[in-house]
């Protein structure tokens, strides 16, 4: 028996199924299963990919025994349609598509109402009735099966269309302005003047034989396969070459020959709320494509119960059949053909992150999928939509037709925000807490001076800086919409404006910002809270009054029942380790001491013991500073009862808090009492080449052990304190930017030495730890060392990144967009962990830290810890936690669930 | 038979010898050696370290059957001398010493006169006919014993030496002021007093058995094995607590009984020059420490062979026995007793560097040992002392004693170097040039807007900075005497001057400076030119006339037989590559093609490629520059002809070319006909946060590809030019600073169609690579992919570490002197490559590079490259060549062939 290379679906049966996709494709496999399930398809047959695999193995030569199994399924097909191939009284159409493994929408080639010459046309013209209906599809065959199959084009991209160029010149010699005006004679015209331009340009004759046709168009999408653009879509999405396409040959239906015909598409539920509904649109007598293109209004899918019930009520029953089949919501194309309903495609359909979450819940609820599988369909960052504000959708749409989009930069935090303009913190904090005004801080960048402008706005908006720049970082922490590094801002702080192009906005107008997107739209658009965020953290709504809360909680609740990972989050405050919990962190990874430092009058303490002279100066400004910090700790600690509370030891550069401006430092001379021209010349001397491989981190704590010291008793004080009031604190004390065990040895012994006094002061226990940020490629390499003097280590994986790439993220905007779009870098190695290399360092570290220390405690706190492919990373390689900042832990949940899934 | 744990010497014979330095320690083995040679030595034995360990392991007791061995070795001991211990009318005397497997100088306890009570002194007395000599001993040896066995010593660190506060107040009580004016009755007097105090303070009478002064002296010596300083010492130099030391108990000897007594010291050759003559000096009638105190003048050990013939001859032949013996220098110790000549000690001397090479050489020209032990017996970096200038020795030494010496810097830059003091690089060529003064440059730092200044000066003077900053780099790179990062000048520019306190240099003042100890003097010190340099660079100075040039040469020539590892040389410039190769560099291993960019005029050419807006603004820029780069680059592979070149693509940061003040943006905005605002404005816009991390090396050439192909085209177009007229180019070309393989693959790429387009321009063919340097830990990590597109790597070790350890070395010396007082590093490891994590990476990129591609050419361009440890670590791990500075091409052609032996 010779190899089966073709395989036929119609008349409620097929010879393929939904399995069948790598050899059927994606379309051909689905035109089966659909076509079994006893869902009305036009039948046709699929050439298999193999064809595609032999033909190009074979020099473009087909296997032998196919051309008999073609005419054998056509046969089939002339039986099923009762129509015949080339018979003008009673002629079959037929569509030729591509269908790979997976879709690859547009990049291959597609040929219709293949069949047509000048008898059929005719033939079609009497049977219908409707001779310009016959001619109109006659002149498109001709111009779709020039351009695809006998290849005429344009010969550089400067030239139009040339059949287009016919047509328009038509046009001209007619006096008329719409393709629609011209007659049956016009079109007929067309064709034969078509025809003669594909001989005078190509050489070749138009076929007239419908046979003829069929092998040119299936020859033409297997040819497609290998167009430029299409191998370069396989590379982009890392599809093999070596997969094929199949070619599907299916009967021609049409919706297009009179009021008993329709055409339309719909979703099984409601793509954008995901609520169970049928949602869709129709046109009575028109072609797909006309849905599609706009000119013509569609109906909603519901009109159709009145126009057309019976059709009506036979798609809704296949609505329920294809979904209870397919256990997911699908997205489907159908056609009434003179009161025949046809489906032609069905497929899982796209859907909003809110849909998603409601669908998947909605399934499990209905018994259709399991809680697993519904864990397995959502997007991790989808949920992003269920926690943020989002525009309403008609009037960011209304914004849009209007032209008030004006610029787009970097969604560096989700959600929407609408609100006032101001330029600096001070003014946007008077305005959002003295006059209640909405505001949007917009900044050329931000800096930890701008903290309290950036928490009293809605949004932050910056021109400069990149996904992990201040602004992102700390705008994300705190839970604002931002968007950074958007260009196109002129912004000119003297004029409190700014402009791009032509608009102007200035202080107090109106901007709204998109955080999803990175759109930036002048004006006003309506915002719509989240209803999460109105349970759980505003407590203005109850939960059963709040569906997609309950989405929310369902899908959290069988996240948590299979994570392996904890997940904890990088909280400063109080107030946001209160978010946090609320998202279900399990304990602070990270909390930044220095963003502390910049509260009230503290700062001024800050500055005199960075300009001290010696110890003894230091030592007087830290006392200062040691009762503030303390109370840090203590709402901290009483927020975060019986949970873990890594907190770091002083980070940035000392330089970092001083004033830059000479008014400022005249300012701070004065305060402190010391002379101008001296206080210049420290402030200047404490200036760094690269501040970001300078004198920070550990590196202070050990040439200045006494700012340890003061950090690790106002620590240990604040627990003992909290403890005496009933809570359960539980500190780890982590120090930064190690690049050798003996820097941490160092450390620690300050630290110990300190804890054991104020453990005997109090006369009381308190469990703690000592542990360091893996951040430096060094303190990796070396982990095994390290771990000697380690309880834990926690992967800071922004600054190793930006070490193990020897890249500084404030300065990377100058290259990545381009490394970005040439695929020098995979992806942004700052949003995506890269597992390639600094992976690597950090699965190194991890095991080599182990195989010292078995129980040592391993966790990630850069800001990789919300993003889910890098979450399912730390899985992988046995982290005990990932933390990231509050409103990305139920992200991380969700992320580090389906990692455990996938890895069972 | 009980286990022997003493081992007697003397009379020509002993139980030990020079191979059991475990059990007996380095001195007794070696007394007990010269003894076996028939060499005078006082007798005595050697209580052995075996002693030590059991004394420690079973709670500081001694093993049973020590006390009848020591007794029966001291009866021995009496029987050589034909003195006895504690008889009055002919005691023998004892010194009781520590002597561990490695000398631990001043470490450990010493017993001196032991056997004295007032009834041994006073016979002591009769029998010398001097009784001021027995009690002073007498007093010395109470005040010894009771310090280090009975332990009065000072209570704080405050308080004078108990023992000296005695003496003192009988100084003051007589009214003298000298110890040598106290009469022999004071002394007696003080000997009473010494042991009230001991009573008093410490509750021990004073033991007047000598048997018992002996016991309690053994077990001092053996508790200093685990005083503090002991520990600590062993701790720093890698020595185990476990050796234990050996007590070495030995007769006393007396230089100074009158003038047939002597004492002195001497080396086997002169330890200065190496020259093979007699050196040393004595003093007759005195003891050892009289020779070291410095109280009198010792005179030359030549005047000996007219003062005592006898005893010069003696001495004479034990010199030659001693070295044809020990095949090495030797530094030995002498007494002469009432006309008997007594060697006290012999140990390999030490020597200069011009001694070490000198006599290493020699002793391979005398058949004494082996050219491989010739090799091994030099420190590589010694062999700077025979390449640069020197200090005339007297002259600095009169500098030092009139308080010339005003600071200390790093020693970045071997030699020394005096000159006028010049501020500016303009000025100092000026000097240089018009004037031929020797110039010193000084400035706070250097920039590469320096470099003709720094080629001109003779010595660089810097106050900021460390050992890997731009002068030392650049300093060391010329060969030019350099010392930086002297933070104690006080630069003032305006006025033309530094200060260092009350000393004020001026402009045109004088100023020395020693680049291998870092020392700056006022004024000017008499300098000596190097032979090598006269003869290879020079050519002043025919080989046969220098003797210090037969030295190098030979050594190097063996050196060149036995090593494995290429070495290459870092040159910029055609007359730094003569200098590479007549020190023996075998190509380039790296060109920095930015240090062009700053001669003569090309950095306005530069300048206007780096400020123009689009591409089309760049190639004309870059038009002008491609014929100056290609004249570099021929003057290159004219004198490297033959050998491989490599050439590094542009490096640094753009805003590294730019001017920065506003007088030199003006003039830059007049020469290039723009906008002074436009052109501040887009070099503000360059400006980086961290530079070193910056938008630099192949993110350059990637970002603006006709920078990578204008080097390309100058590089190969210099080649195809030279080989016409003869030469045999071979250039290879680096691509710096890539982390990922698409970098490299991209740069490749471009330069492989430059390459194709030059070749077939000139019809010619010319061997050609193109390589990558790895200098960035996610290219080492990667390494396994990026060798499928690297003909060759080369690590760039400098910024490997600046990364690997997340540290600017600019901006380092905030912390590292103090991490390296405090062993945070073990070593900076900007100067020596750290094995331990940096090396990790190095290894593990050279293997997974070679995995991927056999042939993968393998080399390392960093400072390092010239560094002895380092360049051994690249010999084990199997490079294939090490590329440094010119000047240090000898040093790691010797490091490498240690390396080689060491391995074998």
């Amino acid at each position: 028996m010779s190899h089966k290379w073709v395989y036929f679906f119609g008349k409620g049966k097929s010879e393929g199924n939904a399995q069948m996709v790598n050899l059927l494709g994606g379309k051909g496999a689905n035109l089966a299963e659909m076509t079994n399930l006893g869902v009305p398809v036009p039948p046709g047959f699929t050439i298999t990919t193999e064809v595609c695999t032999e033909f190009y193995k074979n020099n473009r030569q087909y296997p032998a025994d196919l051309a008999p199994q073609v005419e054998e399924n056509l046969k089939k097909l002339e039986d099923a349609m009762g129509k015949t191939f080339g018979d003008p009284s009673n002629p079959l159409l037929v569509s030729v598509r591509s269908g790979a493994r997976k879709s690859m929408p547009g990049m291959m080639d597609t040929v219709l109402n293949l069949g047509l010459n000048d008898e059929t046309t005719d033939g079609m013209a009497k049977l219908t009735g409707n001779p310009r209906f016959a001619y109109d599809s006659y002149r498109r065959f001709v111009q779709m099966y020039g351009d695809v199959v006998l290849g005429l084009q344009p010969e550089n991209k400067d030239e139009i269309d040339p059949f287009e160029a016919i047509i328009e010149k038509k046009k001209e010699a007619r006096g008329i302005q719409l393709d629609t005006e011209l007659t049956t004679d016009d079109l007929k015209e067309l064709v034969a003047e078509f025809k003669a331009a594909i001989k005078e340009r190509t050489g070749h004759d138009f076929p007239t034989d419908p046979m003829e046709q069929l092998w040119g168009a299936i020859g033409a999408v297997f040819g497609s396969w290998n167009n430029e653009r299409a191998i370069q879509y396989r590379k982009m999405n890392g599809f093999s070459d070596d997969w094929g396409t199949a070619v599907n040959v299916q009967a021609m239906v049409f919706g297009n020959m009179g009021d008993d015909c329709a055409t339309g598409v719909a979703f099984t539920r409601d793509p954008a709320t995901g609520e169970k509904h049928f949602y869709g649109e129709f046109l009575v007598n028109a072609q797909g494509e006309d849905v599609v293109a706009g000119i013509r209004t569609p109906q909603p899918i519901a009109q159709m119960a009145e126009m057309m019930p019976e059709i009506y009520q036979q798609l809704d029953d296949i609505r329920d059949r294809l979904e209870k089949h397919y256990r997911d919501m699908q997205d489907v194309e159908f056609t009434v053909e003179k009161g025949k309903l046809w489906m032609l495609q069905t497929r899982v359909g796209k859907r909003t992150g809110f849909a998603a979450f409601r669908i998947a819940v909605d399934l499990v609820e209905e018994g259709m999928i399991t809680k697993e599988e519904a864990l397995m369909r959502v997007e991790p960052d989808q949920l992003n939509q269920l926690l943020q504000p989002v525009f309403d959708f008609d009037s960011k749409r209304l914004a849009e037709t209007e032209g008030h989009l004006i610029a787009k930069g970097l969604p560096a935090g989700p959600g929407a925000a609408s609100g006032k303009i101001y330029f600096n913190a001070e003014d946007a904090e008077e305005a959002a807490l003295k006059r209640n005004e909405a505001v949007i801080l917009v900044r050329l960048e931000t800096s930890p001076e701008d903290i309290r402008g950036m928490a009293a706005a809605k949004g932050i908006l910056t021109a400069r800086g990149g996904m992990t720049s201040h602004a992102a970082l700390v705008g994300r922490q705190m839970g604002k919409v931002c968007v950074v590094g958007c260009g196109a801002l002129n912004i000119d702080y003297t004029k409190r404006q700014f402009s791009v192009g032509d608009v102007v906005c200035k202080e107090g107008d109106y901007v709204s910002i998109d955080g999803f997107t990175g759109e930036v739209f002048a004006g006003q658009i309506q915002t719509k809270d989240s209803e999460v965020i109105e349970v759980l953290i505003q407590k203005s709504l109850k939960p059963e009054d709040a569906p997609v809360y309950h989405t929310y909680e369902k899908m959290m609740q069988w996240a948590d029942e299979v994570r392996k990972l904890g997940v904890r989050t990088n909280a400063d405050q109080p107030d946001q380790c209160e978010n946090a919990i609320a998202f279900g962190a399990e304990g602070i990874g990270l909390t930044r001491t220095e963003h502390m430092f910049f509260e009230g009058d503290r700062i001024t303490a800050v500055r005199e013991m960075i300009v001290a002279e010696d110890e003894a100066g230091r030592r007087k400004a830290l006392n200062k500073l040691l009762p503030m910090q303390k109370g840090d700790f203590k709402g901290i600690f009483k927020v975060m009862t019986g949970k873990p509370c890594t907190i770091r030891l002083l980070d940035p550069p000392l330089h970092e808090f001083l004033p830059h401006n000479e008014a400022e430092i005249k300012e701070l001379a004065a305060t402190l009492g010391v002379d101008f021209e001296h206080l210049n010349a420290i402030i200047t001397s404490l200036e760094e080449s690269n501040p970001m491989l300078g004198h920070r981190g550990c590196r202070l704590g050990n040439t200045y052990p006494e700012i340890t010291e003061m950090q690790v008793r106002a620590i240990m004080e604040a627990a003992c304190e909290v403890k005496k009031e009933g809570f359960d604190p539980h500190p780890e004390i982590m120090v930064p930017l190690i690049s050798s065990k003996e820097e941490l040895a160092m450390q620690r012994q300050i630290a110990q030495k300190v804890i054991d006094e104020v453990l005997a002061e109090n006369d009381m226990e308190v469990p703690y730890l000592i542990g360091t940020m893996i951040e430096i490629p060094r303190a990796a390499l070396t982990a095994d060392e390290v771990a000697e003097v380690a309880d834990f280590f926690s992967f800071g994986t922004n600054d190793l990144t930006q070490t193990g790439f020897g890249i500084s993220r404030d300065d990377s905007n100058k290259f990545m967009p381009h490394y970005l779009e040439k695929g020098l870098f995979e992806h942004d190695p700052f949003q995506k962990l890269d597992q390639k290399g600094i992976g690597k360092l950090v699965a190194w570290a991890t095991e080599n830290g182990r195989k010292t220390r078995p129980d040592l405690k391993v966790g990630i706190c850069g800001e990789h810890g919300g993003e889910p492919s890098s979450v399912e990373f730390c899985h992988r390689i046995g982290l005990n936690y990932v933390s990231c900042s509050p409103f990305r832990v139920p992200i991380a949940r969700l992320a580090a669930a389906q990692a455990a899934l996938r890895d069972n």
